[in-house]
């Protein structure tokens, strides 16, 4: 059993001196780590997955230059896909195996963040991108040896947040009315999203059913979300 | 006035002993080549479109492991667009503004060769990218300095024949029936595609209505086009 589920209490929280109690949350995700492999495979897939929902937005941009601007993003988000493929193999896993166990429930989550319009897929795009990305960098905080660094440097930085959130700055400030509609949108993604990242965490069985002692470890994740929602003036 | 249209005639054919008179159409391909950065700008939206095509085609794959091997060839299509939009840009272009001219037409295009389901719109990537990418490599003989090297780097390579040759003989392998449905739809093809390669390249207005003289000029991609089909076992 892991220390964090030691107790049915919530630990003391920590004074208000440490800053945003980051680490708090931050050794919690990384005591979830899953084995590698699993952890790869399943950024892999989800890379895919962000990739098909950008090419989607590829395809029906209202005008050519957000279409360039997304081929970009589209096409970071499938070198990372393909650079943890490429890590799996060189370990000796087969890709498409590893990847197998995750693809169904991925593709439902999927099709319900999908968003009714252009910018809507944009948005969920931005939020599950945002809030998983970070999920596997925390994890693999968790990994032995080299992992933690090559994970942060695939996945940590943020080329693919700032650019979509451009291109929905821009969108926002085009058509002021989308921004109620997108923020509510967001606020829709949030709760699935987050048992999605949950999905990702090695969470043991017997504390499945226990919410409320899962919750602190998702505290950065949630606080980060916020933030990048108020980079685009939006509540989260 | 092009020599190639000085007579209304067909120039003498060369005799059978050069082999199958590929150097005849190729010079006339590359007396057609437009201004360099249309022809950039040109296999630029060409490959945007590719790759819409080809990222269409993943989210509807069958299983993950031609989804994952679509993704490589997506990855590659995308690839090329960028080198080619940089090139523009290094070029002091926008990719945008020289692109913008051809996007109607080929929208167009794609939308009416997309095909009815899963291995007609792989058919048309196959398709198209082949007569395409062949007929940008042979204009761009005709453009001065290092440009027809760079654009034979960049296009004339065949990995993404190759990858989409091995993923469509698979299905077949698994699906004979679909063989004379894919050899059909590729007939449907070539004709719109072979338009589009003569849109490509820059005809004098009035020559436009004069088909007969312009036929040899893409004797080679429909040559090609034919053997693309044969390693698929299909009748062009």
């Amino acid at each position: 059993m892991l220390n964090l589920f030691g107790s049915r209490r919530r630990p003391p929280q920590p004074s208000r001196s440490r800053p945003r109690g980051e680490n708090v949350s931050r050794v919690g995700l990384a005591q979830l780590a899953p084995e590698p492999h699993r952890l790869y495979a399943h950024a892999a897939y989800l890379q895919l997955s962000l990739f098909e929902t950008l090419s989607r937005a590829m395809v029906s941009s209202p005008s050519l230059s957000t279409k360039l601007a997304l081929s970009w993003v589209a096409n970071t988000v499938l070198d990372r896909h393909h650079a943890l493929t490429d890590q799996l193999e060189r370990e000796g896993q087969n890709p498409v195996e590893a990847m197998t166990p995750f693809a169904a429930s991925i593709d439902a989550f999927h099709e319900r963040a999908e968003g009714a319009d252009w910018a809507e897929v944009l948005m969920s795009a931005y939020v599950v991108s945002g809030i998983l990305d970070d999920c596997v960098v925390q994890l693999a905080e968790g990994l032995p040896g080299d992992y933690p660094e090559k994970v942060t440097e695939l996945l940590g930085g943020n080329d693919v947040s700032t650019a979509l959130a451009a291109i929905l700055s821009n969108e926002i400030e085009a058509t002021p009315p989308l921004a109620s509609r997108l923020a509510l949108w967001g606020r829709r993604l949030v709760g699935d999203t987050l048992l999605v990242a949950r999905s990702i965490a090695d969470i043991p069985q017997d504390t499945v059913a226990d919410d409320e002692r899962l919750e602190p470890v998702f505290t950065d994740l949630v606080a980060d979300h916020t933030r990048r929602m108020d980079n685009l003036g939006l509540t989260a």
